[in-house]
């Protein structure tokens, strides 16, 4: 008995403790904050400065000690490496205001990173651990004529681990008994630099003696996606026996469902059935239409007391099993296919094309609703229709899934666990439940939520299907998602992960070898590095170190040298194999960027052309959260888009003409061979498309091959005739094939590839 | 909000059901029942009859309406067929006894099949579905003087299908959306013979106004296995601020906790520590000690009100990675291994070793603990230490774990599913729910329940780890029993089922091949058919149809032609293909058995030395409910061993020689080439084995090879060195090979084979 009834309680806590992020709010109060640093809990600080809210410690701290800007410079951020251990507290003062009939005055939170006390007029209020759980206290009870409110910071966690100095892979161990985003502890694009404050609105709030507490709006929609019933779940405070009126609006803003009646208690919940519905598509398939609905909550003389609107995408999303699974699976003794890993909506599968997203910005309280549009549309641009939001960083402030929502990209949502064997022990899976408790609740209701993940690489780091976190995580999301699939980790069973490079010395092998050769059901990760643009490379690179890369320079510090192994990310060997020595800065960033757009063409284009057995591609990864001397980076931070990102976006259209070739560098006399491919993605099918291949170097163009393509069908590839032809003598050292679709020039694509031989001339190339 | 306060709400209701399960009962009364058959809910019954409770409706009809005796004799089976459709009630007629100062009258029972009405004085007073859920209804606010109380079977579940006489592997189907176990609709093993009624216990019972509803103890030990916090809950009525006296006693009997106290409220716990418990090991690795918790319930004056003694084994179980999981895993795109298949009992891993266990009998009301008891022998005495309760039967009644408990015999536990594709249905979803809370409360207290399974072959039959039974399934388990490990079903990826024959004339291999080539985690399934014990045969085979087995006779109902691929079980085309025609029943049951008692001895063997790769080896299966003509069993019906119960105890030896032949059948002058082994399960360690391998054959004896085997490490096998001899010619048709450990006859091995030539004098066998 014992053990239910505090689940139970628990659960009404974090349900009230969500209640007001999502009300329109009458009397909203931001208070001026303070910011001050101490070695102990209790000691008193030296100075108070001024914070910005939200924000974070080493900004704040940074401003008001003159500290070298801008933070990124050269190896700038080491200046905060000292914040990690000492106690940090946000300050304000306020005077109580008029509180009315019952009116009580709350202190309201959407993120403090991580662990904290809240403390009133000297008297704690609230204690956590957990940066995703919202925070909602009521202060009344506690307030004086004049207030004084403190939010203090614990040190954060930080595990220790024998002889780091050994182990420099292994800062992420620091917080394997926690739920804080392990990579601020550094990873092999994000500096150490573990951030920590006020990461999200956070006001001081007047609430009304009649409220509506928190209101949940779902729908349960038959297989055949057309009878749905729509639920508004409300949780209250004195609303019983409160008219309320709800309106539900379709995408084009005409009322579908209007009804009126009574609350009968301060715990109610009223359906309507709707028939059906406009479908939510993801980019690619149809539009992301989005219903409204609105919930009027009216006192006795139907005026308005409170309004809750939101958005509703009607979809069903099932992970269900690849094509061709089971095949070879007979021989007794006889096991099962992998597990299932391709997403279906509304009854059909889709392609899953993407990224993983990493945050944009190291310091998350700085990430607004503007930087989100401007990089989820970039992602929109480039044909995605999935994000996977990766377990290492956070979990997404709430402007990124209503986005999501609008612009039809799926998410693959993960818990903040990646990379450690995070333990079965009590105290951990106590937060890990509260923290994953509250990311269900509030994301669920998003039409773009596709997949909850437990984590990043967990059985790679050691944890199994039997750690009893991920039990944990599966049980909490069938309690409070149950349709929505729930994976444990990436990769799973027949999913793959990587390779990151180009060219790995260590096989002797390149990206066009080891990904056809692979069969996967998914490949969730896979980079190529590519050097950042020049313009980005300036902003943080003294110019003394900019030509060429040296170690222990800035190319170090952010990750151009030794970043995973000895040679990443600007694998300058890799470069040099290809193309001999780098003359200029010019130069090596463009090549740099050609291997790249040219290797993520091959890996995305291969994923597709292993369709149906294959049914998702994210490259390793679409942004970076600062300037990265070199990344396996779509994007350079802030918002700059490197070269691969147009192949990218290229390698991506929903129909397209393919090739698949068998390596980068030729020589005269080699055989090219290539294989031909019609690729379709959409619900559209095609009666013929007459493909011409063309073999373009030096100034000169060949015709390679025709190709009849007949008999598209909808959603499905046609491989095309192999080609063979002799590489000729060439001039320059860069040849294209170019494969033309007659009458649709959209469909066309094109590649580039090295002829190596004497006195070539190296192409002089710029961004493109 | 309402989803958690309705969960909530189950959970009191399903604990207080289970209330009287284990408590020592003052006043219990068992009514005379009568039974009768309807053909509709509400029509009169033509007759009543006399009931045995626990029984089944069959055999109450049975013995009533003179039906063909027994029921198991060539096709009388068939008689119970038109009962599936019709309604049943059971009645009792009792005066009221006299109830005193607040006591309460009760109807309890462990176990109603399947859907059914509890009716007193003819109103409805409870309602079921699912016959693994106690049933605990308080009569005492509808008593009268002279009381009727009914308890009405529903018609069994029977979901149509399209067409059953295409499908006859299909008659499961019926069940796919029950709970109910799928078994009993016909199996390759089991007759149609869809059983139903009181099942286990049932009786009225007079509860004390201040009583234990239920308790239970558990314990939490740490990681090194030395302290431990001993719990015991409790849930009474009215027992706040009586006395209670908690004594545990360690196997020995010495009381090493004794504590006295005031139980504080209704709602309690008792916690006290022990450090170093003895722990409790499966057969094989130590004894299975068991503490004994004695709970005393007091009243004021310190007279023993009510006692709640049971059983306590310490152990950690845990499934964990197999050695070498990993291996050839980390070429990118890299995947992950398959899924931890290796049990972990106290810190060591362990080799499971046993079988697959079904219910004894098809009419599961008259499984007695004796039953239980002399089967559970014969596995403990073949040194098993692993059973898989398997999902198409029945969860055991209670005193099958009190016996597994005591003997050392783990539970590889699985819940009512089978080869289905159960749906995401809510109503579905809410019986299993029920059903498997009941389950895993009942039984996780017992120290031999080592895995939760989802169930039985479900990925085989179109489930998916995204199933919502599955994903609910682990839910429940993880809140109600995290320390068990779970998986979703079996075959998972790695384990492997099948083979279920000898030879197989679809690939032309025998089992030698296959299993030499497999590489699987666990080999949960594995099956070598032979034909019955001839005694068996005759008491359900009309003597007419004894020799040779002909289809449409006893021999096709009774699963020995046609039950599987066309020549299953008795694979009359096999024993040709290595015997030639047989000429006596005594010879096919000789030789049928040989084939089996050599197949699953090379298959348990083979297993084993695929050890540390390998972790578990199950037979299909070890007993059978009904009296099979030919069956992979090892047991036959009730509890008579066939020949290769002996062969496969003695294949799971912890300690012996093993030798890996090519194939079964050999000719003369073909090399014969083996492998030789010495397998160690134990944590015992050996300097040195000599052991002498001998071919034996007409009467001669040759010396074919002498190894010295050194260094035999814990719980590791030693490979030694692949021998070759030239196969002589023979007169006679069975060759064996011997091999002799010197100093430690205990762990000779031998084999026999087939020899094929002109005039070989076909051996004569019979039972060894």
């Amino acid at each position: 008995m014992r053990k239910e009834i505090k689940i139970f309680i628990l659960f009404i806590a974090i349900i009230m403790s969500g209640r007001l992020s999502t009300l329109a709010l009458s009397q909203t109060i931001y208070p001026d904050w303070q910011i001050a640093y101490h070695q102990t809990e209790l000691a008193e600080p030296v100075s108070w400065y001024q914070a910005t809210v939200p924000g974070a410690v080493q900004l704040d701290i940074m401003v008001a000690e003159k500290y070298s800007q801008p933070w990124w410079y050269g190896d700038n951020v080491r200046q905060f490496d000292w914040m990690e251990d000492v106690w940090f507290t946000y300050k304000t003062t306020f005077k109580c205001p008029e509180l009315q009939n019952g009116e009580r005055l709350h202190f309201f939170s959407k993120g403090i990173d991580y662990q904290f006390k809240i403390i009133l007029n000297n008297q704690t209020i609230w204690e956590q651990e957990g940066m995703f759980t919202y925070v909602d206290v009521d202060l009344t009870d506690a307030l004086q004529d004049m207030n004084e409110l403190k939010i203090v910071l614990f040190p954060v966690p930080k595990l220790g681990f024998d002889d780091p100095e050994d182990n420099p892979d292994n800062y992420r161990k620091n917080a394997r008994e926690s739920a804080k985003p392990p990579v601020s502890y550094r990873w092999d694009w994000h500096p150490r630099c573990v951030t920590r404050g006020i990461w999200d609105d956070t006001y001081l709030t007047i609430c009304q003696p009649i409220r509506m507490n928190d209101v949940s709006v779902s729908y349960v929609m038959d297989e055949k996606l057309t009878n749905t019933v729509v639920r508004i779940e409300l949780l209250g405070v004195n609303v019983g026996g409160n008219p309320y009126l709800w309106t539900l609006k379709d995408p084009e803003g005409k009322i579908v469902i209007k009804k009126k009646g009574l609350l009968t208690s301060d715990d109610s919940f009223v359906e309507a059935e709707l028939l059906s519905p406009v479908l939510w598509w993801p980019n690619g398939y149809g539009n992301p239409n989005l219903y409204r609905s609105e919930f009027v909550l009216l006192d006795e003389k139907n005026q308005v007391l409170e309004e809750y609107t939101c958005k509703i995408g009607f979809r069903r999303i099932r992970l269900i099993p690849n094509e061709k699974m089971w095949e070879n699976h007979w021989v007794f003794p006889a096991t099962t296919s992998v597990p299932p890993a391709c997403l279906e909506v509304n009854n059909r599968r889709i392609f899953g094309k993407g990224s993983n997203w990493v945050h944009p910005d190291v310091f998350i309280g700085l990430i607004t609703p503007e930087r989100y549009r401007e990089q989820l549309e970039l992602a929109q641009k480039a044909h995605f229709n999935l994000l996977r939001v990766w377990g290492g960083g956070i979990v997404n402030k709430e402007s990124f899934y209503e986005l999501c929502d609008e612009m039809g990209l799926l998410v693959w949502q993960e818990f903040p666990l990646a990379c450690n064997v995070y333990p079965d022990k009590p105290a951990y899976l106590k937060i890990l439940e509260q923290e994953a408790i509250s990311i269900v609740k509030r994301l669920r209701k998003h039409a773009c939520i596709a997949l909850w993940s437990g984590g990043n690489e967990l059985y790679w780091s050691g944890m199994t299907e039997q750690s009893l976190p991920l039990r944990q995580l599966n049980s909490i999301c069938y309690r409070f998602d149950p349709h929505t699939p729930f994976i444990k980790t990436s990769p799973f069973p027949g999913v793959g992960h990587g390779h990151y490079l180009f060219y790995d010395s260590q096989l002797d092998k390149e990206l066009f070898q080891w990904m056809a050769e692979a069969r996967r059901t998914a490949y969730t990760e896979f980079g190529v590095p590519g050097i950042s643009n020049i313009e980005v490379l300036k902003s943080f690179i003294p110019s003394a170190e900019l030509f060429p890369p040296k170690t222990g320079t800035a190319w170090s510090v952010h990750h151009g040298i030794g970043a995973w192994r000895k040679s990443s990310w600007a694998e300058m060997e890799t470069y040099r194999k290809y193309f001999g020595e780098s003359q200029s800065l010019e130069e090596l960033v463009g090549y740099s960027q050609l291997m790249q757009s040219e290797g993520l063409k091959f890996i995305y284009e291969e994923a597709r052309r292993q369709k149906p057995y294959c049914s998702i591609a994210l490259n390793w990864c679409f942004q970076e959260p600062w300037p990265s001397a070199a990344n396996n980076s779509l994007i350079n931070w802030p918002n700059v888009p490197k070269q691969a990102y147009y192949h990218v976006a290229n390698a991506l259209r929903p129909v397209s003409t393919s090739m698949r070739a068998r390596k980068f560098e030729w020589q005269e006399g080699e055989e090219f061979s290539f294989d031909l491919f019609f690729l379709n993605d959409t619900y559209e099918s095609y009666d013929k498309v007459k493909i011409k291949v063309i073999l373009k170097y030096d100034a000169k163009e060949e015709e390679l091959l025709n190709w009849d393509c007949f008999g598209i069908n909808q959603f499905e590839n046609v491989q095309g005739p192999t080609g063979h032809f002799r590489i000729p003598r060439m001039e320059t050292n860069l040849f294209t094939i170019l494969l033309k679709a007659e009458g649709y020039p959209e469909y066309d694509s094109s590649y580039r590839f090295v002829f190596k031989g004497e006195n070539v001339q190296k192409t002089k190339i710029s961004y493109e």
